[in-house]
């Protein structure tokens, strides 16, 4: 069973993953899976996934077949395990509990030869109600406290599989950054009765320097902060706390600005590698004034060395206006 | 002049390089220089770089010029210019201020084929007497708030530069992480009023598990909730809260414990890229009972991902346990 941990100091929870401990020679093969293997997420390769989840098909709706468009599955190699209790306990100063969680993996496509900047809306749309389908079935685990959803494109954003997918983390308790996120925004919220996220989007709109993108319902921005170049986020314009609540047409609109913003990056940086992380409110917290849910995507351009891992201060490169300014001129 | 900016959500600071501002096409070069290039930080080169700040020389003092052990340069690429005001300013609901900081490079040895672990204790001892002159000068700029030490080994670690060096940064505020630590180490003492570094050592110098080198005056540590495979800790065993306020004798013993644990590294991972990191406790608090200095050094062996960058949570797939044993094992 893996196991959680927490940093006696700064309270940091970290995942030990004691069940396929690494050793000193393992760290010198390169996960990447080469292009033209064997791979499980292919169209008639359903068998060579643990059973799935969740998966949208036309017709006849017959599991781990092909058919699929869309397919959720556990992850073969989960960072944590569904089964069991939480099992807190300390040793001295420490404190652990049971590494319980969910760990599944969205396929986005049958289409081994597709990024995700090649899908169609609509395709990009299923892959969104996909995330929205997972959290609101996990909300329903009360050990749960959040759902982290992410998507690592290309080897050095630390994906291990080449085939178009997203992944979901289900958490027993809430992650430090989304814990700094929501104190930031309820201190604000405290102070000035405003989300501080719709106040961004009001002061954005008004410079227009760092605006990329704007549909009738999402805006994509590059933040007055960023930590790394090209650094993107996708907000919803009106407050909203909860992605799992979105009205129907606005999920086609998130597709659209997800899609353009991913187009667009493809485009300005020859294909990056990258990053992108669903940020919404915890789940014993949904309906608030004060958090707004977005995405943000991170281009793997730079690398962290010591003086990031030591501050937690970043050096970026290339100012948001200039990111936004050549993002905003790429046609898609 | 480059930018330090506030994200008006979380409080995290960056720094925005405006003047050598990458663009797109940037992002494509890699930016180590070959081995066999023309190296500025070898002996012979002095003329190359900015004029020295500090250098250790036998004999006649000369500056600029051979005959140098160990050598501290400006950064001819400062992160920070040192010239200026803080400038601290508003606009709308962001903060920003004037990059000002000192950004310098300790050049550990004029000879290029050396890497740090390849140095004697003697050697390596200057380097750290280096690092304490630096820091003992930079403290009477009233500007500054904290010196940041580290060292970048390999490109994958992001070194850009192959002749061994570390690095300083001077900055006008506190960094997020220092302060984090801080915090988690005050609310301790409050508490318990014992130093939580304190209590770590004593509780690991009963369990042996996590100890994988001990000298009169240092310990080495596997922490118990680390955030990469190999992290590891070298901590004075007494409490102190500022490095540069060592008795004479102790940095011959930080010298030892900090090579065998290089070495050790360097052995068991087949001379792995790597970071260090000397935290200690701000400027204006520096002999206090709570913090207690210590260096802390990463190899890198994984990759952050999506689920890092979203959550601050890690997963680690090296139990400490066993990266102490296989360390402790390691002869030197």
């Amino acid at each position: 069973m893996p196991e959680l941990r927490r940093d006696p100091i700064t309270g940091r929870w970290v995942i030990i993953a004691t069940e396929r401990a690494k050793r000193p020679s393992d760290f010198k093969i390169d996960p990447t899976v080469p292009h033209g293997a064997f791979c499980p997420f292919c169209y008639g390769n359903e068998d060579k996934t643990p059973p799935e989840v969740l998966a949208y098909r036309a017709g006849d709706p017959q599991p781990d077949a092909p058919g699929w468009s869309v397919r959720v599955v556990p992850n073969k190699f989960p960072a944590l395990m569904i089964e069991g209790g939480l099992g807190r306990e300390g040793e001295g100063l420490y404190d652990r509990m049971n590494g319980v969680g969910a760990h599944e993996v969205i396929v986005e496509t049958p289409d081994h030869a597709r990024q995700m900047a090649d899908l169609s809306e609509r395709e990009f749309e299923s892959v969104l109600w996909a995330y929205r389908d997972r959290i609101l079935d996990l909300k329903r685990d009360t050990r749960f406290r959040y759902v982290m959803i992410f998507k690592n494109h290309g080897a050095a954003a630390g994906a291990s599989v080449e085939h178009t997918h997203s992944q979901l983390i289900a958490l027993p308790i809430v992650p430090k950054t989304v814990l700094e996120e929501m104190k930031g925004a309820l201190e604000y919220y405290n102070h000035k009765e405003r989300c501080v996220y719709c106040d961004i989007i009001r002061q954005e709109q008004q410079d227009c320097r760092r605006v990329i993108y704007e549909n009738g319902s999402f805006i994509v921005l590059a933040p007055f902060a960023p930590l790394f170049p090209f650094e993107t986020w996708v907000l919803p314009r009106a407050h909203d706390s909860a992605f799992e609540d979105c009205q129907r047409e606005e999920y086609a609109l998130l597709a659209n600005a997800m899609l353009t913003t991913l187009r667009k990056l493809k485009t300005a940086l020859s294909a990056p590698p990258y990053n992108f992380m669903l940020h919404m409110s915890p789940f014993n917290e949904q309906d608030n004034p004060h958090y707004h849910w977005h995405f943000e995507i991170l281009p793997t351009l730079t690398k962290m060395a010591g003086f990031e891992w030591g501050s937690g201060f970043y050096i970026n490169p290339t100012p948001p206006e200039e990111a936004a300014r050549f993002l905003r001129e790429v046609n898609t």
